[in-house]
């Protein structure tokens, strides 16, 4: 088997915020997409092992945030390579609230969910999350793909990322 | 709600394939995304309109092949706009069999998976895919991303798709 096969599927770079009683936290994901369209769910796939795991499956609720192209980096890393269980995601990262849920300024589209089913694997847990509410945020701004996070930033993959595969 | 958020995920283009009895079929998706990394597994959202759905939950396997940028797109078309219900998909469409699984050439790469896991949503099925076999085909062949499909080819999207937003 060549896994590097898995690396030629593409993907977003987003942070998944939530609220751990009524502070915001957030980790950074990769594997989130679209599962329906009418009416709209997204899945997102975060280890067990993420404080933010725990943190949604209590709350219910999360939002995907589109990380945008023009993105300072080191949001990502902060969101991907810390944990919330004993940092503050959001402290010095500014953001507001939409649809009632934390989004990073730094993020070009949010998706707000509420989470409807979910699915466990040997080490991540898939959300299901019905659309609650969704906006762009600066319409000019490109959304950052993986590839881009890898190729031009040269960005590293976190070890609890769906899509590690060793240093 | 802004449901041109959405858009703003990033996906890539692929044909989940499988076995109908012996006979190769399959059909376009963009919704697929690694789930764990060890093992590694890969969920797939097939609608259950789509012939290919009943087929993979009866063989248990799929493969995702992802389709290169310079594929001729009407590959594309031919296993997103027409059903293998009335239609012999791979019709004139050379592909050879790897890791067991019916691979077309038009592919960069290939992901064979063995159904482990489903959630069912109310339109399309999340099949969760233990891989058992991988490739990359080509190893100069950039993969085609959803975005380039559409700015790019200006291809449209199936009305079984996870992303379909009306015509």
């Amino acid at each position: 088997m060549d896994k590097k096969a898995l690396y030629a599927l593409s993907y977003g770079v987003y942070v998944v915020t939530t609220w751990d009683n009524g502070r915001p936290t957030g980790c950074t994901a990769n594997s989130a997409m679209q599962i329906t369209s009418s009416p709209a769910t997204i899945a997102v796939s975060v280890n067990r092992d993420n404080y933010t795991n725990g943190v949604i499956a209590e709350s219910g609720h999360f939002a995907v945030n589109v990380i945008a192209e023009d993105s300072d980096p080191t949001v990502i890393g902060r969101f991907g390579f810390f944990s919330g269980r004993d940092t503050d995601k959001f402290d010095g990262v500014p953001y507001s609230v939409k649809g009632a849920m934390p989004v990073p300024d730094t993020a070009c589209a949010y998706v707000c969910c509420k989470v409807v089913d979910k699915m466990e694997t040997s080490t991540h847990t898939v959300f299901l999350g019905e659309v609650l509410d969704a906006g762009v945020v600066g319409s000019s701004r490109a959304p950052m793909t993986y590839a881009y996070y890898h190729n031009v930033i040269k960005g590293k993959t976190a070890k609890n990322a769906p899509t590690y595969q060793g240093d």
